[in-house]
């Protein structure tokens, strides 16, 4: 059997990982699926993921691609899979790709969402899933706060320090905030996040809320690129990678909602 | 003060815990919630549920009272005593009852959900919150077994043997099947329910979907009572409690959604 390159749809709910990346002394997405897919290829698997997330951050689709010389058929893989995996990760959907796709080099752009609970008494089943922030919220300013980061700006701003990049400048195809009840929703789509910056965009729109920066001063903050001068890192359990784009097999996988 | 007696609406996500009620070596509702109450009122509690959840089992909305005669506005009972239990448990509201109030005495009836996700592949984020039971169901099939359940009937057949009851006579009200996407969800409101009836009632449907019994023979099954003739007591993450009726103040707080 030739070397195949298999690409699949995954989907967790992350409160017991510490993130995505495999960790020394934590429980991490990647070891956990590499183990499941050593126990169904028979021999050690390395994934790549499209990204870093961080501990409790959840995934509705990832994307993660490995290499393998075993025969099973690529639609059989994901209960094959699931079978050896732990209820909270799901591989939902997974195709042949490219000899050379790369989950995270062949990402044409990504989409988390952040979800913040907004009202006085908090719900049990968003326990870890939403960021639960009774101070009521302003979504009219959230709103002209988020479109100030659209476009292509250096967001050094908005990153805390920890990994190496090459460049701090990235195009935010979209930021917008909705609210259904008492659920808001920031959307931030991005051809690519520094470290933390999704939590930080999202710690800035509260600022704006309730006045401790206005929206039109946001441009000159970024131009500054001072950390301190925007808002808060927001908590983890709001946040979720939503959607990733891809060229090709890979790209229709993710095009299904 | 004299002596009050307060009822409060809870919610809470069942899977850390032992059921509602107390028990020697594992942790419950009850406890946590009595605990929490003992801080803000200062003395002991005693805290009435309207009835035993299982372990596992959910409360959307769940009625408990208990009597104290310490002062706290009955309106900032719940961020009180929400600011001193665990995530997973939300004091939602709380209105003075009348002195002869009692949760479980004075329930008019109780609504139950029970949730089947119904598909392939399991999702991360219902995996303590439903049954995942991938094989195809048939709704047509359950809707009719459902309509058997309904009315005033002996449910020994559907009941576990645990807990002593006066009478296994119960009516039941509704007995309802409905499918949004992959998810299924029965409903059952009744007067009361026997130990595990919920559970068993809707393995009878399950059962029914996959021609192990017809719906037709449902009423001869009732009148047999024989629990080894009917479906299995499926597992308890599907199970809600969803409604709890009540006359009076208690139970207009249940009555908005």
């Amino acid at each position: 059997m030739p070397m195949r390159n298999l690409a699949m749809r995954l989907r967790y709910e992350g409160s017991r990982y510490h993130g995505w990346q495999t960790q020394k002394n934590d429980i991490s997405v990647q070891q956990t699926l590499e183990e499941a897919l050593e126990k169904v290829c028979g021999h050690k698997v390395k994934a790549v993921g499209c990204g870093r997330t961080d501990a409790g951050v959840h995934a509705l689709r990832y994307c993660a691609n490995f290499r393998t010389d075993c025969p099973i058929p690529v639609e059989r893989l994901p209960l094959a899979v699931n079978s050896r995996l732990p209820g909270d990760i799901a591989v939902e959907r997974a195709v042949e790709a490219g000899e050379s796709f790369n989950a995270i080099g062949s990402c044409i752009k990504k989409e988390y969402i952040y979800k913040i609970l907004n009202r006085d008494i908090r719900d049990p089943f968003l326990e870890k899933r939403v960021c639960f922030y009774p101070q009521k919220l302003d979504i009219t300013l959230m709103k002209r706060a988020a479109a100030a980061f659209e476009g292509t700006h250096d967001f050094r701003a908005v990153r805390s320090v920890g990994t190496e990049t090459r460049t701090t400048v990235r195009t935010v195809h979209w930021c917008r905030v909705e609210k259904e009840g008492d659920l808001i929703t920031v959307s931030v789509c991005a051809d690519g996040f520094l470290y933390n910056m999704c939590r930080a965009i999202v710690g800035t729109l509260v600022y704006a809320s309730y006045g401790k920066l206005r929206p039109e001063d946001i441009p000159a903050l970024l131009e500054k690129g001072d950390r301190r001068l925007t808002g808060p890192t927001m908590p983890p359990q709001g946040l979720y990678l939503n959607r990733v784009w891809y060229e090709g097999q890979v790209g229709e996988m993710f095009s299904r909602m």
